[in-house]
């Protein structure tokens, strides 16, 4: 009879003074009656702007997940048999947060690290760089620029943790704590966990964030998820139950909103290029959706719990592929325009003292013509039949 | 006969480029002879924001000092049997600097890293963020904003050694120094000697700031003494020989300066309180105050010789328990307020080439009636019975 | 028969994941047959703020070369015999650039790691802080201030390794890869090898800076080199093949350009002096200087060719020996002046997508007065008796 306690193997621990360097698990080891063989890698990066960045690497026999517990948690990239989701950046090295420095460029420094596939921004705020004289109800302390994305993908984790149970399906978690903490100042804990089962075509994440202060706090999140070449390619598109789509900017008005969910080829000197969206879910209040390739036999699919993450943005920087060309699906708490802004709107979500917010996302990879169709038609099957409104006043979405 | 030359170790040295990860002192192998055990531990910290943040440790065989080389030898915490000085900020790891950027929140980015039970602010400013006209002699620069509290937390030691005194009564002397410089800058050196008996129930701490320009130099330094829950609670009261107090600001002076001395249970929302003050010298110009529990049988005292540290700041902040309930004792060279103030009240210190300015303080833990009340007679004893000057005028303070 | 191909060896790769932290050659087991005894030594520094800096020392057997990787490839002092190329700054340490705010002090926190000998300025800017309107043609980014000196200085090297001729002259060759890049920004690669021949007394830098953008991209590059006492002395010189010299300031300006060429004692409270100058090349295209000692016995000489780095400036800094006396002889693709002030000019050079910018710079030490004297008279040749214009006009140069 397997034992049925799961696996368990701390990885970084403040508290216990530990953060292993350079480890391996071998599913032959933990789970010898699993038919698949998996595997997990931390390893230390060295040289550049890379230097003393931890990566941890899980393999479920099937996709390899990159994770990057220096980075918030981020994941670098997934590889799955020809698939890989990311992109290429021109930041070449996965960056330490040593080497950032938010307010560099106006309060967009962020940018001097980015080129996750999967970048969480927030977790006090997220969105554009801006003043915003609302103050934190706990502080004194003067009101001060809000930078790019928030400080959240650039804070190390705290915990880290492999937990593997040892009967069927044998499923894999990698738990983290990433803490966002200042005095007179919120006070929010990231708990990640991420969760593969061997042989699967996809894997979760589902995250909770905790207000650990006294008070109420505002907070975001939003996850930046990156796709480039070449699943990214001229006649890609996004498939989506799109309720309501609204350009961000007059910039994404531009063309009528005609073809907002496809893709164009690189081109050089292209301008970003953001849409708003309020998505359809199903009646048990999920929603999906998918970016395929041209020939619509590759995709990359999130399906999430709508409620928690109620907005979604699409980010196009179909720019020369020297410059980063990509594609952000990003469902968040709200959209990541100006605080200021989005407060106004009634968009920005607080927690109480103590209480979490817990969100998920499904991630899949299709591989095939027939992966792909199915998901199209899943994601059909949740608008069903039901409208699509398309604006087209900059910011004028609910 | 025992040697009369005391044992020394280099535990950092940048001149030598070695800094010992990892390195323990046994009392019973270097002074067989003293009958009460000590220890000392240096240790590196690993994982989230704390890694690559030395600690060292020493443990006088009655309270044990945890000194923080890589946060200008701030001290995180001293344990003396069931009585911790320090506090719990929300703040939960020992920081390294690469993680602080002074100028975030406009100016008090070094709240990002503020724990410790003893920091220090300065050396060339220190006090609340402002904007500066005055400019550093030596420079052309452009003056800058100042940012909360200095640069000294935040810098490391450059050299770090012990040295024990191999005949009774076997004193063990940690021995650092940080660097504070640039080019077109104050150039100012911080030497550190932390001295610690076996088996007394005190410590001292002897700091000299030495001015390495060419030119005369304005400085400052601020003892921000830290100390939370249990010996702050409700009831509990600073014992301080005052001659004159003054509120910092407003908010300070609500409730009319009564009860200053005294300290509220925490309370969600509370927003900070600052007084300024003078103190009673005895003859031999020294000065102590405590800080004294409800029932008055748990203590912290400091004292030291007033002259290099004339100026004394108690930083009420009684919050809720999860946003950081504690009170600081501040000996300064003057007061933590906007230098352009400070100068204007003729009251930021100067030191000419090569002088050094150098102050101590004695730290005591009380733990029984008996020694809360001689040191509170002691305390009394220095006032002499002379008055008390309670004014009632924002920063009006001599 | 010795081989043919050179002996390699990788030292930083992130890439390959690599970064030796303690690492030695010696040209005894390299080149047996060399009859120069040659060695290399790469070394991670400990403690303070230089803690995880690496350096790597060249000793070609008359004169040794120390790098510093993590420091954008500058070189910390260069010894030979009783000559060192170096100065004294008030910064003691070889600063990480975890250390570094170049925001701090208005924009000039790149001083608070300024003490190399050779410092690279740039590469998307040099020069002095500023506002710059100008965006950069990828960014929808807001313009951002300009920092002190750019950031290459403080970005570490992704790739570095040794070769070595296996054959006569033996030469060695340390190649390193820095990269600044950021999305929405420029992405500007600095290849730089740095060429030494056993024995010699020189060695020998050259850069290569390609725009890896897709988009024609401004850069600037300046080798800030500097040299202080006891080369630098009163009665030292400046020897120049000068068409053109013009004060950068008022301040430069005074005393009526009178002596600009020579250099004054240690002075305590001395302000900078900045002096813009372009210099007439031989018919290959070469020029040269030399900064040599009051009884022109010691010297160190720059020559390269003068199309990529057409802008000489020279820096005065005889300030008292506490505060760093010091020159600067600053070859550049222009001056350090406000980027705007440049482009106005016209000064401001562009690449295109893919094309890169080539310079080299040969050091020279002169240890003996035939060695100055033979240095001077090639100089001397390189002007040909041709004409130096003297403006007196701040900032009036071509």
């Amino acid at each position: 009879m397997p034992p049925t306690d799961p696996f368990r193997q701390t990885l970084t621990s403040t508290k216990l003074n530990l953060n292993l360097e350079d480890f391996d698990l071998d599913g032959r080891a933990v789970t010898p009656a699993c038919p698949v063989p998996w595997s997990l890698r931390k390893r230390r990066l060295r040289g550049g702007r890379q230097e003393g960045v931890d990566t941890v690497e899980i393999d479920n026999g099937h996709l390899s997940v990159r994770v990057i517990p220096t980075r918030g948690l981020g994941i670098a990239e997934v590889i799955c048999g020809d698939v890989r989701l990311g992109w290429k950046s021109p930041v070449q090295e996965i960056v330490h947060p040593a080497f950032i420095d938010p307010n560099r460029r106006g309060g967009i420094g962020w940018l001097d690290g980015f080129n996750e596939w999967l970048v969480r921004c927030g977790l006090e705020w997220f969105g554009a760089p801006c003043e915003d004289p609302h103050h934190h109800a706990a502080a004194e302390a003067p009101a001060s620029p809000l930078t790019l994305h928030g400080r959240i993908a650039n804070l190390p984790a705290s915990q880290l943790s492999v937990e593997v149970e040892t009967r069927a399906p044998y499923r894999i978690h990698l738990r983290g704590l990433v803490r966002e903490q200042s005095l007179f100042a919120p006070n929010l804990d990231l708990e990640s966990v991420l969760t593969l089962e061997p042989g699967a075509a996809g894997f979760r994440i589902q995250d909770t964030i905790t207000n650990r202060s006294s008070q109420a706090q505002e907070f975001g999140l939003l996850y930046h998820i990156n796709q480039g070449a070449p699943m990214l390619e001229q006649g890609a598109r996004l498939i989506a139950p799109v309720k309501h789509v609204a350009p961000a900017t007059d910039r994404a008005a531009e063309g009528g909103m005609r073809g907002y969910d496809r893709f164009a080829a690189p081109q050089r000197g292209y301008a970003e290029q953001v849409y708003l969206m309020r998505l359809h879910a199903d009646r048990r209040g999920m929603t999906q959706v998918m970016l395929q390739n041209s020939a619509s036999d590759r995709g990359l699919s999130l399906a999430w719990p709508i409620k928690p993450l109620p907005a979604f943005t699409l980010w196009k920087n179909t720019a020369d592929e020297a410059d980063g060309y990509v594609t952000g699906l990003e469902p968040g708490t709200n959209y990541p325009l100006p605080r200021p802004v989005e407060r106004a709107a009634g968009r920005v979500p607080k927690l109480r003292k103590g209480q979490s917010h817990s969100s998920s996302i499904e991630v899949g990879v299709q591989t095939s013509k027939s992966d792909v169709n199915a998901t199209a038609k899943r994601i059909r099957g949740i608008a069903g039949g039901r409208k699509t409104i398309v604006g087209k006043v900059p910011g004028e979405i609910v």
